[in-house]
């Protein structure tokens, strides 16, 4: 499960700085200042592009700098570590718990592909007594919708399977939209699987509240720095088979989709309900000023 | 294939009534008229919603009521047969000729689905040297969408299979879009296959002009009485295997939906192309006056 | 009741001419048609803002100048005034007939005001055993809302009062807008009772189809001449006891407003279901072609 | 002037049918038939993308086939071509007559370029008393608003020049948008002086209503033939001296834009106020069903 | 007055607070927290839907864990309460002075019931010399529009009741809107009157800019928790007297509606004019980050 | 160069508090803190419209009332003085650094007026070797597009210059806008050289993303404080040579115009990539909560 992942990453970043800064022997804050960079440095290379591993890092050493002398440097380190740990395994649990109020009995939702932080708040709301209706997407070409729709089904929710294309059909039914995030920008553009932007654009044509759940490690502070989130392109087989086709068809399969910030009514997270324009801010607190130093 | 089936049903009743009004052995106007209307009935019995059927049919009447004596009325039906025969015929042919002029060199198009009318114009412009690069959406369920970039890619055009996810993504990229039509409504909405709406939707957000290429025998009389199409659903079987899914899991598979004419910047017809604002008074230009009467 | 007070001015007119036409003991067709346009401006000249009486005498009169001979005038005169108030008669029952079958079974609808057009639909789908919810605007300040509650009650149906004020928060449960017209202008804008244009804003962004039912009768041959219709303002003391307010509290009262046919998904007349942009098409269809002699 | 001349050369075409007609010597209509349709060709042929010519030149031709014998064929093309003319000479006219009812008392009114057909409106509304205030694009690079401004300062009519960047800032002020045409396409897409579209769009923005003021010979049935409209591109040296540039700078110099029919409320014709949906009937009309025959 | 209803109802419970500390005897800075945090219970418990007192009461407690020993924490309190006593005090008097500066000479304004916020920039901008129009609305059922207009008309200023049906009509002609807030999401959304949304919609339509008058305090920060506002429904009679319905006849009659975020171009506050996307971080700078514990 | 302008004054305020901070020779802090108000009151004086030099100053005062003796003072407002410069020194380098990877390989861009923010992200994408194709517009009435293009060609890119009407029509073709800033407020709203905002809507029409380039000592904090920004009229010189025109003609124009957050997809400025909902927020982060002191 690519979410749950992004999770698992960040917090192995985390715990193996934790780790680091607990064993560290060496003797002064400077020398601890040096070997901590070099250790951050081998661990974001691990994993170059993943926005969660790059936020459970600076996490940790948000404060190294204003840090006097190694035992509060260490101390910090290993404090942030254990916070943002604890924080991130918390975080789709939280979302679930803030976005479950915001499902109101009798409510027809509608999600696509399969994402935690999406169904969390569903499920939570099922489990408060709600009587919902969920509309869930295929989600082609990997038909991650029929995963979604047998977890809903054993939760015992009344869930519906669509094709991506009955999305606007249906939208006109539906009260609220919940997707999850692959990754957020600092001026609150959503990039999540592809056809989420869709989703997006039908619920703005119908006047359907769009939720997006997201924990706050998905929120990429590299797009603060000006960096565009490069969309994988994925095999043609994902999408037909060879000998379905003439040899000069060409097929193209991006992974995911940009959906602007202007289509989005709120972001849910583990810090509370946002607008996208407080993504940015929402970085700046959570990493601290130091963060102003990466971009020179 | 489903369209070119529209056109032959349309194009059966007619030869029918033609038949009908040739061997017409009675002696009086009178009769000719009575029984007529018995075999029109008879012949729209056989397939009641079929909206070519009825337009092809009361194409050969409409002179009906103005004939004086037996003779112009036969002639009247006999005539109008052979020339709905004919357009009809001729449609997609005119229609390809006609959409072709629409198509620059160096167009890039997107198309949904498998229509006749709607691929006519692209080949054609293709014939004519142009080039051009087509997106063709998969199509769920059916995936006819496997048979149109066959068919183009036979043609020699550069086509590229995109999953039905990926319209809003791809847009951007995309000059003019061009899809078929199973029924036009009087106020000039399209009802097409299951994810046409999405497509004008999301061409309608990037400014990309949207054309349907629709046969006037699409035009619904009965919308202008009142008459709501009714959208087909179709079994589950199609869009998931029943072993897949939790029992509880339901499917809704609706086989065409609705754009509304706000969002279609043309039709191409055999009579030329139009706005949807002009299929009420074409309507009532080709089944003439008489029309009205069938209305009340 | 206004409504059908506009289709009972028109059919007296309407009726005057057939008289005047059927008494007339003048003995050259020229003469008659000297005396005719006398008594025509009469009529017109009593109410010299009535569309609908504009519209009934034009009936009687299109087809004078091809008439030959004074029989064949008197005829043409005498034949159309019976048409016209026959179909007027029958106008606002086929709009309840058409209309009627574009609401389908468990819809929601919006009305406003108190139109005999509008409420003919929703009554007979009632009575065709469709089970229907209706909110019904208060339409202050006359409040002619609580006639259509009432009227929809007696009928039956289940009806829902709302303030004015609460359009756009009911709207998002609606399925159709159904509303009626003062005026119909020839590029489509529909004039009705102060209020219609937030209906029709709020139901756009809410992805609600919006129809109007009218009579013909109510399209404005003049605004085809470039003439804006005027809307009344009426006394302040609809809005306020003068007693309420300080002395220099102002009042602005409009009676009409005014929507942009954008915004109307169908116009529902008595010769059937047409989009705003046809109104100009069917005036001049009515009306004949001498109709452009007036323009002159 | 190019509008004028659009109408100039269309009667010039009309008349050169008028004297054919009426000097023709041959005894059979068969024979006439032919040599006017080789007469039609050469007129054609000497300004073939004239679409005021065509227009003229078919207006003249409408009835030739349902004329019984040489001399009825005779007389229909000459009426046909003394009324076309007529109606073209007062055009202009009549616009300004129709369009004239539609500004009120103290509107505020945008135009762009100089169009004889949008300033007659505004000239014979300040002649009827009313107090306007005009805003007249600079109408870059050939700077017509210099003669519309003297124009209308002529008439005394209150004016301001601005430049076309300040079409948005001074749009909300402003009540009413009316510009001419150069061509208007069958399904409603108006083609006019580079900039009208960013009119358009910011009146649309503002909700100021859109007005286009076209003689009916400027509608192209070439387009509903499915024919797009070239637009020219003009020479570099009216945007900027080449001694100002770079050598490698280049210049993109359109001299028309496209307004989608979405952003225009109306269009004042001669033959009265229109939605764009109705143009396509409008030609139908005027040129007759054998238009269709040419589209084969 | 609902609205210094709010401010008053913070103010005592920071108020009560305050007394609570510097009457405090115990002895022991925890036992000092308990005791506040049972106090705290008890107040809020008095008003358990009043955002603000809820702001009230945690502006006051925001140091309280940071404080080191039992002076600091009492002083804390005690000066928090003060400084937003304060600042509440003077919350609608900067808003005014905020806010007048962003009316101009010669505007026009709407606004809608009866907001002290929203009608205090007015009123400010009228005492410095600018020559205002002001449109209010009836604001039925109660129709706080009265006291409005007797508000404005008592400041001398030009103002015109009109019923809430005119909104659209009248928005054409105003430059700004103003009005109050009852609550603010933490994602930007404006819950306030029924009718607001509505005036949003059309400001929204015409390219008027929409600004909300908002003391801070009426941010919720119950909605970050992800919280809905639930949104009172009153009694029928309000709507009309029972005696005038059928028995039948429903009435829903919502107090407030819900705005948002996209439709507001500006909320004026005592800190300042900001956009809907800095609620947010509002909300954290003046609750502190132990805000984020209450959130678990 | 007015946008290099903006930054030299800012950084000469901040240089003259800081030799005002190095030479003061004064013995008390309180001295100090009054004497800099003065010196601060003096600075501000002679640009008292220009809020990059209330920027400049504020940031070197923004700790003056934490700080604890006059050294401390000193140091504060010297220390600040010199990041202020640094920063600003290196903003436009940092926006172009930014900026450059926002813009691909193959990018088509827009760009108006001439403005070094916008232009050095496009300079640098260039030398970064990625293929660019520039649209500049020529910027009427001082035609600082002819700079822009010049000094693109001299880079060696491919640049094209339009007029400022081509806007829309190019629009189509290009893949991103990059603009500059005069000012942006608390809200996010742009002011910009005249046209801004027509690229701006033609962007949002045609879903072309918009970028802002600015530093933030753009950002006003006077709007914050409700300020509204003048927007300065020039001469009719610039427009028109007065011969040209008949005496009656007036000239409007005005030298900025305003753009709405909500077409804003992004704001590049040194402190990251920020959404127009960031703007208060930075503003209060730079200046400090003594911000809000000046607010009363």
């Amino acid at each position: 499960m690519q979410i749950r992942g992004a999770g698992k990453i960040a917090c192995a970043g985390a715990s193996a700085l934790c780790d680091f800064s607990d064993r560290y022997e060496g003797e002064s804050v400077e020398c601890f200042r040096d070997d901590l960079d070099a250790a951050v440095k081998e661990i974001l290379g691990s994993r170059p592009t993943a926005v969660s591993l790059w936020n459970g890092v600076h996490a940790c050493i948000r404060d190294i700098d204003s840090a006097k002398g190694l035992e509060e440097a260490r101390a910090s380190v290993s404090e942030n570590a254990k916070r943002f740990v604890e924080m991130s395994a918390r975080a789709v649990e939280a979302i679930g718990r803030i976005g479950s109020k915001r499902i109101r009995d009798g409510d027809t939702i509608m999600t696509h592909c399969n994402s935690s932080a999406a169904l969390e708040p569903i499920k939570r709301a099922h489990d408060q007594g709600k009587e919902l209706k969920v509309y869930a997407t295929e989600s082609r070409p990997w038909r991650q919708g029929i995963l979604t729709v047998n977890e809903l089904a054993d939760a015992g929710i009344d869930v519906t399977l669509i094709i991506d294309s009955s999305v606007r059909t249906v939208m006109k039914k539906v009260d609220k939209v919940f997707v999850g995030a692959d990754t957020i920008t600092s001026n609150g553009t959503l990039i999540n699987k592809i056809g989420t932007s869709q989703l997006a654009v039908c619920a703005d044509e119908a006047r359907v509240p769009f939720h997006v759940c997201s924990e706050t490690y998905k929120f990429s502070p590299m797009t603060m720095f000006g960096d565009l989130v490069t969309i994988e392109e994925r095999g043609c087989e994902e999408v037909a088979r060879r000998e379905e086709l003439r040899d000069r068809v060409k097929i193209f399969n991006p992974v995911f989709d940009s959906t602007p910030a202007k289509y989005i009514d709120a972001i849910i997270t583990e810090v509370g309900v946002i607008s996208p324009g407080s993504v940015y801010d929402i970085m700046v607190r959570q990493l601290g000023d130091g963060i102003f130093k990466e971009m020179e």
